[in-house]
């Protein structure tokens, strides 16, 4: 007598839910990806769609393409709002129930404003699809009110642009932005006479703080040579329409607070019964990514707080939740005739740490590679390659490449359009759609 | 003494104001363009982006780009709402006002409902970036409801479509939409059962009606052939969240209802003051696009009534829009001493009717030119070659041109995306941005 098919239930798909799915794909599961959104979006190029160079559908891509025709593994779009673990049912908006034998939960993180409201209103993030065109339409914008602009002071509000954090996001998108003002301001702008003024703003001590102090200094010096003014050991302490204020009691006008400072679990981490870490508040889980007590539930991903080797965290990176994806994939696979197990055979899951990288600008990165640092054209070269063979898609792939070279060739931002969707007419995938407002 | 120049404003980049502008780029005049958007849209091709085929950047060109390091003609982004002749001044959202010297309005045209609130309510327009946006995003979201449905009837309702006009808009929307259908169901949409239902619905006899009735006959058999429903010689009554109703009585459950039956010149012609044509309410000019009383004011494209050579008004298109801009540049230019000359040494405009196109899908379009009509795969290649021409810009022609044959070799729709930028956060340019809802 053939066993019922157990039904594997993915939460997000995202890097760790996508990869996931893929090991589980041709296996004896059903397995059913679920994420708020139609698409996986490849989240280290959002800020060359926020800078004007990529168009959205270069770095996303449908969910539902990457399994067609796939024997068992199913896409849905839904937004999962709580877990119900006693009867194994996910409740999504719309009353919309998924039951599961097996759940690998992969919903990611959001932007954290540590609690200050005031920031929370007011920034800009850089997290999602809908944030990147946000501020993409927001900055084309700030160009457009600057040069309709007679007072100077004003001017120079709208033509000055905080950016909070000097991780990598924060760094790419201010190098970006000084390229995309250098290249519009010759010709297009007759209108605005105030120079840009972009202001990067990190707590530590130095911008890109995971990286050595070698490389986080290299990064200084390149923002700065595009003009790009950076702040370190200072946080901003608040902010209005018109102002940022830092805690060393600097006051900047500026209208663009773009806030790349922080990231969190996403909310689901934060359902009742689940152990978080202390610090990160992410979802604790054991060495195979089951969540403490419930050994059909994996966490794996941004959300989940999973103990490195050293004793600190896995870092909320691409490269840990695929790794982790895959490993949960196995995982399932091997112990599906007992998926309760106490002892699994499967070895604890070890993090294979291939290394980061960042880049500044044209010609100049900074890569980490195990021991191995590289700057400039070097570093810029092997970012480039490894962005490009991650990227999912053969024609994602041909598409970047060729705005890249366009791009690289011509100096050109082809994408600065402000629009937006109209909003959607039907009560129908209601909560997917007009959420992002 | 020099003179003062001139200052000539433009309201509407379109294919009319842009033309114009470019027409008097490098001229003795100070050109001011004025639209609503930062882009020009190239329309035609506005429902390749409504089926998932292109991005909008493809076919949208910023403004300021086309008249980059220009001498003479520049760009401001506003909404106006309101022109008072006698002070020469446009007055726009947000207290903005702009003064002339001369004036070509040039603002288009809108969707026509024709009065009916109730569809006006309910349908899916595609005039703008911003409705193909929504277009896409609804198409889309369709889907996605239908394959968690599990009620068949329900199923089927959100996968009949209807698209009422049977013009150029609705025959191309509809070839595109069905060969969208076919791509996705084919492996992506395991979960829907039913066969979708594209129904378009013609007022007149045959659909194309500005074509002669053999092309219009060959555009109804070959949508057939792609499974679309042809229903001519009714209109729609009424339409609710789930029915249409048409005029013959016939009902159709269904949840989408695009509406391409009919345009009106944009609210500006609406001004008082401004004599108006009877039936299509556009702004009457006289033979040189001069507005009857203001001489110095001119209005082209689908916003003037201008009297054809055989007594009709030009038709509402890219052509005589564009031929009208030029003439009107060079009127300007030739009667600058004398703007307000009661009789201009310049002929009166004559429209040299190049003819019209449709593409209903692969290999298969309409073409009329001059006594010359031209169909199936040679049609389809005229077409080709024609949209190429005239899509502004060489990296837009390129990326379009690789997006179409890639669809071609591939039967590939990248652009599956539901998306919509996160709305704007300051209130800056607010009525610009946010006004998209």
């Amino acid at each position: 007598m053939a066993e019922k098919r157990q039904r594997v239930v993915i939460v997000g798909a995202g890097f760790g839910g996508l990869e996931c799915a893929k090991k589980l794909e041709g296996g004896p599961t059903d397995v059913l990806l679920v994420d708020r959104h139609n698409y996986h979006v490849f989240s280290p190029l959002l800020y060359q769609v926020a800078s004007s160079l990529l168009n959205p559908s270069d770095i996303a891509y449908p969910v539902r393409r990457v399994f067609a025709g796939s024997p068992n593994v199913r896409f849905r779009q839904a937004d999962v709002q709580r877990i119900d673990f006693e009867a194994r049912e996910l409740h999504c908006a719309g009353e919309v129930v998924i039951g599961y034998d097996q759940l690998v939960i992969a919903a990611g993180s959001t932007t954290n404003f540590f609690g200050n409201r005031a920031i929370e209103h007011r920034a800009l993030g850089l997290k999602s699809l809908s944030e990147a065109l946000q501020l993409r339409n927001h900055i084309l914008g700030c160009l457009e009110a600057a040069s309709a602009c007679e007072d100077r002071d004003e001017q120079q509000a709208w033509m000055t642009f905080v950016i909070v954090g000097g991780g990598p996001t924060g760094v790419e998108y201010a190098g970006a932005l000084a390229e995309l003002m250098k290249l519009v301001l010759e010709g297009e702008y007759p209108g605005i006479a105030v120079s840009p003024r972009i202001v990067v703003v990190e707590g530590r001590d130095q911008l890109l703080g995971a990286f050595s102090k070698k490389l986080g200094d290299y990064a200084e010096r390149r923002l700065e040579k595009l003009g790009v003014e950076v702040v370190t050991g200072t946080v901003v302490a608040s902010a209005d329409d018109r102002t940022v204020t830092l805690k060393n009691g600097e006051v900047i006008e500026a209208r663009t607070l773009v806030w790349s400072a922080g990231v969190k679990p996403a909310s689901l981490a934060a359902i009742e019964r689940v152990p978080h870490t202390e610090r990160s508040r992410r979802i604790e889980v054991d060495p195979h990514f089951r969540l403490r007590g419930e050994s059909r539930v994996f966490a794996i991903g941004d959300i989940a707080g999973k103990q490195d080797a050293d004793g600190g965290e896995l870092p909320m990176l691409s490269a840990p939740a695929m790794q982790a994806g895959r490993y949960v994939g196995e995982f399932i696979m091997a112990h599906l005739s007992d998926p309760e197990t106490e002892s699994p055979t499967t070895a604890p899951f070890r993090y294979l740490d291939k290394g980061t990288m960042a880049t500044i600008g044209r010609n100049a990165a900074v890569c980490s590679l195990g021991g191995l640092e590289m700057t400039g054209l070097l570093g810029w070269l092997a970012w480039l390659l490894v962005h490009i063979y991650y990227l999912i898609g053969y024609r994602n792939r041909l598409v970047v490449l060729w705005s890249w070279a366009w791009n690289y060739i011509w100096y050109d931002r082809p994408v600065r359009i402000i629009t937006r969707a109209k909003r959607a007419r039907l009560p129908h995938s209601p909560e997917l759609v007009s959420s992002e407002d």
